[in-house]
């Protein structure tokens, strides 16, 4: 492509309302431009990238066999009724009535459309296993739509769906997108990793995300340092301490803590490590009496760990401290476990404390020396904490280390959440009506450009992994007006570059060379041959990777040969 | 692609609520399934088709230089205020409020966001001309959708925006896109035919359609017999018969017509032929009053034509019984010219017209032996009429006769509409802001599937002209379960045809050779060989192709060099 032909909207200033690089990266290099808030046009250079973001995932999913089909955007609100969605997805759900006042939603997922489809149309055991998928703008109604393309309201999603006559064929079929998925991201190039994960809404068991990783991304991810353990920490189990709790060492004692009622504030008043403190944070019970959550003062609560526990509310709601001062007659700042009148769940890591620091129930006074079995009973054990970098690898292998993702894929072992609420069954081999089994395979199309620029970037602009850049190679014209060498080098290279299968943008432009530069740093086009009077005399090019500084004189014949020892991917 | 892993969900049922045979064949071949009313699901045969379709629009429009972008399908509803056409495009603008209560429409088309893109990005004559284009799922909210994807509510468009400095770069591209248009759908192997054509309330002027012949095609055109002449019936001129009037024979008189309102009526009571007789229908004046629009017995107003004569009011309105009883003094079936208080306007072979009958402006009578000059005065002369078989085309080389198309492009010279109302601006020449003109240009893709079935189609089932059919060649193979023989070969065969490059469908199902065939008849594939072991002792297949009902035996080894010599396209 000739840049004379393809015009470069690049931008030297930073956008204000632009927070995260990728965002600013994606408006300065003149790839898309916003409408409206969360809705961006694709300009030419970002929707190049796009579809090869696309056809990586279209040649991975027909790989497997999955099948492509097109859905309808506009989705009739009956469906979504009958899944119980349709209040339950909230305002994310972008609700429309037509002219005659029907209700619709711009659809944010398939689920319940794909259902129907395979209701009506799979009759029997024997069309089983069947996997399909599309590519499609989605629209999820954000209450704040920020950072791009990456929390967009319309986005490009590829979403699949498997349908299944038993478990087993589920979990064969989600090992196989397992695998299709890990080719996906390793072909986009990037630095990726799937990790365990929560089932959230969408209901199900199993299921797993596939994280770019990224110092700015969003999601904490658990990963070991030896094996391939990898969980978001929502859902990374904290495991006990190895070996048996230490021995009590000291007495129980009443110290006064007058006005300190935080880990901080008592660890520096006693002298001692915020982990020698338990703190104790009161929530509403299943049955509607409040119960205890004991941590170590140096961990955190994961509300979803605590949420799933049966003796624990849904959803998790803290105690007002109101209650708690009628209920357990001191201020939340002075609770301990000690003759606590209500169920006690204390994390691992809290229950292996010996002579540890808490709350008295009575306002400015703690306890020390205080040990479970001794003095007070033993709590009932449970996983409440997030983890933190050094915890154990709950595989047995290695230490944990945080990092940070982007999620850009999810896959789930959905069962039967939807298929028994709309009733879709196929006749088993006995002749009776089964219900199907599904599974759903979501892959965030839109939101790996932008993930891939996070990814890799530095200050002069993106650095495309080779397979996703918008063009491979720029070939830049040093001053082709005014030299018929260059012109003519220039366009024989050209030629020659794209009959060898190259996707070259041939910067042709009338411009300063430290415009052409910059504009092709800017954009992240990973190789670079400049084209000069000087160079020529000698019958040499200059090449330059994006990925370093150095220039490489290189001679015009030796040129393509050259160049596939520089493809990095 | 083998069948037993791209299942058929073909059905010999025909649909009730399929009214025309495209979306009868479509829901019989599962090409598509209906969600909603307007809203249709593209199974995997049929997005295969939409897809080579797809493909062929953006390989002609990369040609042409126009970029591809990728906009919002949801728009904000302050670009359509800008525009006026927020209120102005009636009820097939889907409204949406999110959940802000911010209105937005699910965008019919693109003009606005376009133009706002290019004011915001183009600044300088420099960058001109431009050409952007998209394919991209549209929404209209049909008041009666019908005929499937014909006229669905969602669908598939390309739509390209090109902006200029004047007109004469407009003219330009739109040469280029009209040669464009005509190479896509040379491509598809459809019979077409650019029309000339209103530009009704997009505005502009200049405009073509492009239409699949199809004697189901909801759109009349008149074509000439001996020349290019093409245009769509609401815009075809209806010239001045040839020579002059013929000279008035007999006397003016007056005939009683008691309840004979009708022209059937008068002309039969009177024993003379429809064209003899001259209707007049009265209709609402630009200025207020009334007007009257004279035409022959046996031609039809064109509601077009009269609503842009300037003597008429827009939109036109037919004055009712009531007024011109009271203006007029008789019922509107006596209304004659003659004597007539208002402005008259006769169509052109009405002018042409001598000794006619008219009404009397008196109920219950008509006037004969009419003459224009001599009983009444000469009046306007206007075009007014839709053209029948047999006139003179209006280019004056040989004769038109109507023929049936189904629009499948639209090509427009939109000039300044939407750029003066949304001041969209660049710096000229001469350093001051100019006014961009612009034109457009859809291609219903979704439309041309359905469209290509019309028009190719036999009692069997579908006849895809080959670009666009979901396969070229069918493979059958029989009794493959049976026969290893058989299963050796086909595999052998399929290999060898997949390498050859064409796209094959290889039913290797365990089924019925009659249900095998009946299948590759419905779903139209162009090519047929079947592998049987009859054939096999001999070394041979079986060929047919889909536009013949003769087999033909083809040596093995000669099949990819006789395939290539029944390739239609």
């Amino acid at each position: 492509m000739r840049a004379s032909r393809f015009p470069l909207f690049t931008s030297k200033e930073i956008p204000t309302d632009a927070e995260i690089v990728s965002h600013q990266l994606m408006l300065r290099a003149g790839m898309i431009q916003k409408l409206a808030s969360g809705l961006y046009t694709w300009l030419p250079l970002g929707l190049r990238v796009l579809r090869k973001v696309e056809s990586i995932v279209r040649e991975e999913m027909n790989k497997v066999g999955a099948l492509e089909v097109f859905m309808p955007a506009v989705q009739p609100a009956e469906l979504w009724e009958e899944s119980g969605r349709w209040e339950q997805y909230g305002k994310l759900l972008l609700k429309i009535k037509d002219r005659h006042e029907r209700e619709f939603c711009f659809g944010p997922t398939h689920e319940e459309v794909i259902t129907d489809l395979v209701r009506r149309q799979i009759k029997s055991y024997k069309q089983l296993p069947i996997c399909y998928y599309q590519i499609q703008t989605k629209f999820r109604d954000e209450i704040r739509p920020r950072f791009g393309v990456m929390r967009a309201r319309e986005f490009l999603m590829k979403d699949a769906y498997s349908f299944h006559l038993d478990q087993g064929s589920l979990a064969e079929t989600y090992e196989t997108m397992y695998a299709a998925y890990t080719r996906i991201f390793t072909r986009t190039g990037l630095k990726f990793r799937p990790v365990q994960a929560d089932t959230g809404n969408i209901g199900g068991s199993v299921s797993h995300e596939f994280h770019v990783l990224a110092d700015s991304g969003e999601d904490a991810i658990a990963i070991s340092d030896t094996s391939d353990y990898a969980a978001n920490v929502e859902l990374a189990e904290a495991i006990a301490p190895p070996g048996d709790r230490p021995a009590a060492g000291k007495p129980l004692a009443t110290v006064e803590t007058p006005n300190q009622h935080t880990i901080e504030e008592v660890s520096a008043l006693l002298g001692v490590a915020p982990e020698q403190c338990l703190k104790t944070l009161i929530v509403e019970g299943a049955e509607g009496g409040l119960v205890a959550l004991v941590l170590r003062g140096d961990h955190q609560l994961n509300d979803i760990k605590a949420e799933k526990h049966p003796a624990v509310a849904t959803p998790l709601r803290f105690a007002s401290a109101e209650r708690i001062e009628q209920e357990l007659g001191c201020k939340p700042g002075s609770i301990g476990p000690v003759g606590l009148p209500i169920p006690v769940l204390a994390d691992l890591a809290a229950l292996y404390t010996a002579d540890f620091i808490c709350g008295a129930n009575q306002d400015g006074k703690h306890l020390q020396g205080v040990n479970w079995g001794r003095d007070l009973p033993e709590p009932q054990r449970a996983d409440l904490r997030e983890v933190v970098a050094g915890d154990p690898s709950p595989d047995g292998k290695g230490r944990l280390h945080i990092t940070r993702g982007i999620e850009v894929g999810h896959i789930f072992q959905l069962g039967q959440k939807y298929t028994k609420a709309m009733d879709a069954t196929v006749l088993g081999e006995n002749g009776q009506p089964q219900v199907l089994t599904m599974g759903c395979y979501g892959i965030g199309v839109s939101r790996i450009v932008a993930a891939a620029i996070e990814q890799n970037h530095d200050e002069h602009g993106i650095v495309w992994p080779e397979p996703i850049a918008p063009f491979q190679i720029a070939l830049v014209s040093l001053n082709m007006n005014k030299s018929t060498a260059v012109a003519e080098a220039s366009e024989a290279l050209y030629r020659q570059l794209t009959d060898a299968g190259y996707d070259v943008l041939w910067d042709d432009r009338d411009a300063r060379p430290g415009v052409k530069f910059a504009d092709i740093e800017l954009i992240g086009i990973p190789h670079r041959v400049v084209v000069g009077d000087r160079g020529l005399k000698n019958g040499t090019v200059e090449y330059r990777s994006r990925r370093d500084s150095a220039n490489q004189e290189v001679n015009l014949d030796q040129l393509i040969e050259y160049l596939r020892t520089r493809q990095s991917v």
